[in-house]
């Protein structure tokens, strides 16, 4: 009997992995700078905060959650998105209470069951940040920024930010007016989706892949945003020209959840087809108190890091490579054996990586094995070298070979 | 309606997140200086690999996994434990095909539907190493090395390795007979859970907590060693010693699944009570086939997390430190608030962290903030100071103040 992974799951194995490793120390250190600090939530939520926090006539909620009875028979799911768990934390924990913004990020697997495709998984991986408690528009131009600066620093090319307003509560039903009145006379060309989405949340309709050409006249919620809705936006675009932010705004882009106000964005990168946006996000103003907590204010962004990685890919860009090996130990009979294993204990103490053969393999494959490990140095043991205390250090790089004293091995790699 | 975690779950917020940080960082260098590299697989598998892999007789299997249909009606477990992954990832992705050993790391969340209680969560998560393909004592010693070192490494006190050896299959088979004729007099004074042991697996009634007084007069399986398995434990030893690692001989600790071999230990440690096994592990030479792949040998080690933060917590040991905030900006007036978005921008692009206000504060207030993110720095911005190209800095340690050019900010702050 063998086993395979789950379809829409993925080994990230070493030669890979360190792609990742890079891609989320790279986010940890953008988030040190812009003073987000990390949150972990579980990996599963009661199935309601979802179905609140994400919204019921979200396709993820109707169509895509993994979805289970615990052995207490309460109905889990695990998490589809960052956000939602992050607020009910923020909730629960009553973050809220603090003086400062609480500005914090989150990296780690989220779960659809979607149709798996390049950059898209079952098991997908997201960076977000989540900041509460501020209406200042400088926080929004903040998110936007931090996620534009990630993907510059991790070396994207022709990333594009396409930002826009979705207004307050009342801007956006005076909106969903005037868009049904566009939209009412095609509704008999429209996919069935769209046809559903109309009756439920019209503003939806202009996301949908399917019938996105016949939306191009449609009309601009920005033409409906009041006075204070197009001050705060005018003030997040001056932000971001200041932070040398490249944007462009894209009136269509819009979430559809009541919750939602104010900004929205997206990122879209070059180089994986189709496939073009790598993120996005924007204020929640309504979702704290959605899920329970007190009227808080709340913007957040999420990057799909498979996608990220897909592009980094594509794009053959550098990334931080695999930390050679200090040295390999080769050692020439038993006594010699056993004295590299005091070695290799004080070498790697001394906080160099070290290491050995453990199939007794004759020197030339152990010599082999230390070029495949990018070995920096190989340090050869005999039994004369051992009685003397010494022991023969080669540089790999060089091929130069000299005789050290064991005593003073650790500094002989410095 | 408010929403909680589920039970057995945590949240990690910052000012405790940064003590797994720290537990994390500390485990991927000293995976880094062993030459272990990290491989990820996902977080759910199919529950017949846990069934084989793990054991149908264990606890884990018949109790206190997650197991659910996927919408494709497959069934699938969050995994209880990460070698069963692990190993599938190595045989479906022929790792065994490498020349050299396969020394493989993971840290991340695992689940059990347990009972909660300190230290044990049913979100847990676990820091563990694999080596394929060695059957070499040297491979053992460095696998219990390398959980000993990190837990002197974070600075644990009062760490104890047990070892011992659970010989071959043919050794066990004859073992588990003396074994049976020690414990079937006592057959009827034993909880239920060993007398079904008793039939299933006889070596695992060793393990019960409930009838441990018991066993103290136990035949020991060290006495049932052939001479292979002898040297190979006897040479096991040799080497900690060399490694100064601290362990004595338990020869009650038994792993009861035809697939575990040779070594097998535990760590323990003071300071959380009756719980105060904080991990262990052992060689596992028949787990590969078993779970379709080719006679490779392997060994391993899992460490729990919680445990350990626990510990680390109880202990009183410090930790890194929450970095503090390098500067924070104070804006006196519009056309300075303005610029300060600039000045964040550059400074956190030369690499240090920065922060402002976003909630429309006095200076007093904003100044109390820098205090709480402890800033060594706050940078005052004035129209007159603007004007003149130029801001006050201001030491939070020596409460110095100084006016410096704008350009040169980043520079002043090294």
């Amino acid at each position: 009997m063998s086993f395979q992974k789950p379809k829409g799951t993925q080994d990230l194995l070493p030669g890979v992995v360190e792609r990742w490793q890079y891609i989320e120390e790279k986010a940890r250190d953008l988030c040190r700078r812009f003073n987000y600090r990390e949150i972990r939530t579980p990996i599963f939520e009661q199935t309601s905060l979802f179905e609140r926090g994400v919204g019921e006539t979200t396709d993820i909620v109707e169509k895509e959650m993994y979805t289970f009875l615990d052995k207490g028979d309460r109905s889990m799911t695990l998490r589809p998105e960052g956000t939602a768990g992050v607020v009910r934390s923020y909730v629960e924990n009553k973050l809220y209470g603090e003086p400062d913004v609480s500005k914090l990020y989150y990296i780690g697997p989220m779960f659809r069951y979607e149709r798996p495709q390049a950059g898209r998984q079952r098991q997908f991986h997201q960076f977000g940040i989540e900041a509460f408690g501020a209406t200042d528009p400088a926080i929004d131009a903040e998110v936007v920024a931090l996620g534009y600066q990630y993907c510059r620093e991790l070396g994207l090319q022709g990333v594009k930010v396409e930002i826009n307003s979705v207004g307050n509560p009342a801007v956006r039903a005076a909106y969903r007016e005037t868009l049904l009145g566009f939209l009412m006379p095609m509704k008999d060309t429209l996919c069935k989706d769209c046809q559903s989405r109309m009756e439920r949340n019209p503003l939806r309709v202009l996301d949908c892949k399917v019938d996105q050409a016949k939306f191009e006249g449609a009309p601009s919620i920005l033409d409906s945003l009041d006075e204070e809705c197009s001050i705060h936006f005018a003030k997040v675009q001056e932000l971001l020209t200041a932070m040398e932010v490249d944007y462009v705004i894209n009136h269509r882009l819009v979430r559809g959840l009541d919750y939602y106000t104010h900004t929205a964005f997206e990122y879209k990168a070059q180089g994986i087809g189709a496939i073009d946006t790598i993120g996005g996000g924007g204020r929640y103003n309504g979702l704290v108190a959605e899920v329970g907590g007190p009227d808080q204010p709340g913007i957040g962004l999420g990057l799909g890091l498979e996608r990220i990685a897909l592009i980094l890919e594509k794009q053959e860009i550098e990334m931080g490579e695999v930390k050679p090996l200090d040295v390999y130990f080769v050692a020439l009979g038993e006594a010699a054996d056993k004295e590299i294993t005091t070695q290799l204990y004080r070498i790697r103490q001394a906080g160099y990586s070290a290491e050995r053969d453990y199939l007794g393999r004759k020197m030339k494959a152990q010599m082999k094995s230390a070029e495949r490990m990018q070995a920096r140095y190989t340090a050869i043991l005999g039994e004369d070298e051992l009685e003397r205390g010494e022991i023969a250090l080669k540089s790999m790089e060089s091929g130069e070979q000299r005789t050290v004293k064991l005593s003073e091995l650790a500094n002989e790699l410095k």
